[in-house]
Formats: structure tokens, sequence, C-alpha cells
């Protein structure tokens, strides 16, 4: 099991995506939010997210720092049939062992493309390669299994099957002790709200209190988000940002004073 | 001058988003994407994105990490007036030098808020913070300045306002020999394509082919993009590709002898 956490409760986990087209901007990633959303869900802290480009050395520089560092890596992209799919080689290499044409994964391959009548091609081969002593992470959508080696989760890059691997690794994660998030929208800016919210944030310090500007053309409003692991010391704090919410509210009414009822 | 490029041709950059907002899900990172549009378009190589939380240690690491790497980086969030706010202080730190309340955005800030007959809080004033002689980026949309110090381009992490900032940041950048690209749309899927393409690629070594499945929930196809920095050598690349997929049709195109005329 990974041992990088600081407690058995927090467990942490970073996301490295492969890909020249994503530092090109000809592809707009959709995985890491989507990963994001899942990981935040299963009470897992996802503390780093690193973009490469298809390059061996960036590659393995950037795992071996992610795998030492943080309890789960998640990777998307490079491992499809053609010559700029080299994740597989790159994350060998980070662990020091040969990248191999997985028996399994050949098996299921050849028999894909046998009942489909297509021809494995030496491309369609390289699909099936991964470190040797890999385990597959099963792909519903276009069954070339992602794998995972120690902690590293290596995962396709096509937004669908992405979702399919993660689907299936998921279930097979330490879950941590669920963050517990409340938002509250606020109609003020920051800048009406900042001394004050950090106030609050200091007064309740086993929270996270983040505040998140909104502009939609003319002036500003806020969301408000306060994390916390525990529900009661959540309720807390959420109250504390209502309150404050409330008096912003009370100071910026101009009093009414009604004139005889 | 930054010096970390290969070849004066080559301009390098990356980029550092920074929010918990991103790694909880919460938020969707929009500026990514942008600014990567936006180098490739002035011909500057995004070579990596990294997304670290609110966390000084992690800005810190990340900064010099890649300020050291690359000949620009640029930054997005974190430069608001509240207390999770902390890029000013940790880019200061990275460099080694105070946080200052700059003078002139302290001015630029007090007049905005004197028109807009605001009060300018002691958490509107921590947007002026910024290290020690930084230049500014001009905010056309919200006031609030980002800044440069060395390498180095901070930010706002808010769509409207990062685009504004990236808008003012491109023309005093070195522009790099822009690397020019074609995208042939093709129909096969990569395991038809990756033999015959590695072959284009390996007689094209001055050029750059990627290939991008695309999955249409039936199946796959392709787009194969040609990079190359000359307009020569991409064109004679790209007409490989344009061969190489004309091949394939022919081949999958079952003959038609005509009966008799």
């Amino acid at each position: 099991m990974p041992e990088a956490s600081q407690s058995p409760s927090i467990i942490t986990a970073a996301m490295l995506a492969i890909g020249d087209e994503l530092l090109s901007g000809r592809t707009k990633d959709k995985n890491i939010g989507h990963l994001a959303d899942l990981l935040t869900l299963s009470g897992i802290d996802l503390k780093e997210v690193r973009i490469v480009a298809d390059e061996e050395d960036a590659i393995v520089e950037a795992l071996n720092a992610l795998r030492l560092r943080y309890d789960y890596v998640f990777t998307s992209g490079g491992i499809g049939p053609t010559h700029d799919d080299i994740t597989a080689d790159a994350v060998s290499k980070a662990f020091g062992v040969p990248c191999i044409y997985d028996p399994d994964a050949m098996k299921l391959l050849a028999d894909m493309y046998k009942r489909r009548e297509m021809e494995f091609t030496d491309a369609r081969q390289r699909m099936a390669r991964m470190p040797e002593g890999a385990r597959h992470i099963p792909n519903p959508v276009s069954t070339a299994p992602g794998f995972i080696i120690g902690n590293v989760h290596v995962m396709a890059g096509v937004p669908q099957v992405f979702q399919a691997m993660v689907d299936n690794v998921l279930p097979t994660l330490r879950l941590g002790a669920k963050m517990l998030s409340r938002a509250l929208p606020c109609p003020y800016g920051e800048g009406d709200i900042g001394t004050l919210l950090a106030e609050v944030q200091k007064a309740h310090p086993q929270t996270s209190i983040g505040s998140y500007p909104k502009y939609d053309g003319q002036r500003f409003s806020t969301e408000i988000v306060v994390r916390a692991r525990d529900p009661q010391i959540l309720d807390a704090a959420a109250e504390a940002v209502a309150e404050m919410i409330a008096g912003i509210d009370r100071a910026k009414t101009p009093t009414n004073p009604t004139a005889d009822a």
C-alpha cells in the first residue's frame, strides 16, 4: 500500500495528463475536471496536476516526482496504437522494468479483432504493451486495457475511455475521510467580504474557507466554499459565513423607519 | 532576457494554474486551453502545465522549477483580495524579495474605488501587493493589476480578467519561429493507420506528426496533425499523410470491374 499520506484518513493523489495536443491548445482537456470531481466524492485529495508533452524524459521525470509524493497517480493519454503513444514505454522506464507485449492483453485484443473481422496489425498490437507485472484496467469501450503499476494508474486520453477506466479504478482505491463542503452564494465581491471572511477563517481553523469570484461582465459576486472533514465543524463555520453575509446585508440596507404604524 | 531555450528561434513556456477549486473539481479550468491557443499562434511552445493548491510551499516549489527551465512562465489565480489569495506572497518568496503594497497599484485602486464611491478596504488593498520591483500587467476589466517579475507573468484566475491580461502580455513577449500545423481528418482508427503513419513520420524527421483518436460512441476515427516550422517541410509531410490515407481508401474499396462497357 502507498505510504505517502500524512495521516491514515488523508489520501492524496496527483494526475499527469500526457499529450502534445493539450499543450498546443488543439484539444481542450476534459479529463482533469472529471477526475477531480470523482476523487473529491471519494474523499481523495487531488493535490497536483501536471500536463506534459509526448516526450519520454518529460513523462518519466513528472511521473517519478508525483508517484513518490502522493498516494495515487492517475495518468491520461498516450496508450494508443500510434508512434506518438509512448506512455507505456515511459512508465516502464520510470519504474525500471521492461515494457512487454502483455500476453493477456494480446489475447483480449486478438479475440476482439477476430470477432470484428479486422486485422490485428502491428500498430494495434502496440496497445498490448505495458510494464512487466502491471495489472489491467478494463476498458469496456474499446477493449485495449489501461494498467496499474505500483500506485500509478495509466488510462486513455479519449474522454469516453478515460471515464470508463476511472469507473473501473475507483472501487479499488482506499477511500479517505471525505472532505465535506458547503457552498454559500454571496452577492458581494471579494473586496467587500475579504477582511470579514479572513476573521471567520481564523475563528474556524479546522476548516478551509475559499472564496471564488464570479464576474458577470458588470460586477463581481462570490461563491464562498467551506470545507471540513467533520460535519459539526463544517456546520459551525458555514453558519458563521452566513451570519457574516447577513451582517453585510443589514449594513448595506438603509434603515427603513416605518412612519407611524 | 531569459536564456533557457535551446535555440534562438525556439521559445518555451510553462503555465502554473493556482487554486484549490481547480483540484476539487468545483471550477473547471478555462485558462489553460486559452493560453495554449494564443501561445501556439505566437510561436511559443507551451511545454508544461502544473495545477497546484493555494499553498505557499506548493506554489514556490512549482514556480521555481518552472521559471528556471522555461523562457516564460504564466500563472493564473490567487491574486484577489481574500485570505486564500496568496500568490503575490508565494511569488515574492520564490524570488526572495519582499512582498509590498505597490504604490502605483495602491493609487490605481484608491482612485477607482473613490470614483465608484466604494470603501478601499484592507481586503481590497491586498490586491496592490506584489513582489518589490515587479511591473504591472494592466487589467482593463477590474483595475487590480497582474504583475511581471523576471520571466514570470502573474495573472488573475477569473477567465475574463485572465484573458484581458494575456492580451496585454502577449505583445511584450519575444515571438518564436511559429510552429505551423496542418490537420488532416482521417476516417480510419489509429489501429488501421498506426504502422503506416510511423513510416511517414520516419521519412519526415523534421516534422512532428500526431494522431488524435476520436470516438463517436460507435467507432474511432482520427485527426492527424502534422507540425513543422518550415512550410515546405510541412507541405511535403502533409502530402505524404494524404497519400497514405488515399492508399488505405483504395485498399478498402472493392474493385468494381465493369461488366462489359
